[in-house]
């Protein structure tokens, strides 16, 4: 198959599965609330996307790349305010 | 470098993001509250977690397709509980 075409259905699932962390982002960040997130959750998710990212570099395989830096960034910032919080 | 390593870095990454789900399912099931999760973050998370899915299947790639095929099942729990709740 064309492989600017799968590259293509890679950076769209990225950019999804990226983007979606923001809102989770805005919404920790305006209530101050996270009691609802799992703590085990977001530790393991932030250390298995830096395994993703490496993975990606290890295959060259830029919409992977891209996108973990990106989602690294944000589950991290999650990670942050759930134990900055400290709701449990 | 050795195609089975690279694999590994996959599986192992593919584990965890996977895993991390799975905390977050018992807790919103357990507590009953999902208010403090985004319906944004899971709705448009699921739907990249299927794109991967379909990624993976284009470039033959398993550690994608078994990592995704499995987090798309528990996102998706999530997801249903959250609209399911109704908590805002």
């Amino acid at each position: 198959m064309n492989p600017v075409f799968i590259d293509s259905i890679g950076l769209a699932a990225g950019a999804l599965t990226t983007v979606a962390f923001l809102p989770q982002v805005i919404k920790v960040w305006r209530t101050r609330s996270a009691r609802d997130l799992s703590l085990g959750m977001y530790f393991t998710f932030t250390l298995g996307v830096a395994l993703w990212l490496i993975y990606g570099i290890l295959l060259h395989a830029w919409p992977i790349i891209l996108a973990n830096a990106v989602t690294l960034l944000l589950a991290g910032a999650i990670l942050a305010l759930k134990l900055y919080e400290g709701t449990g």
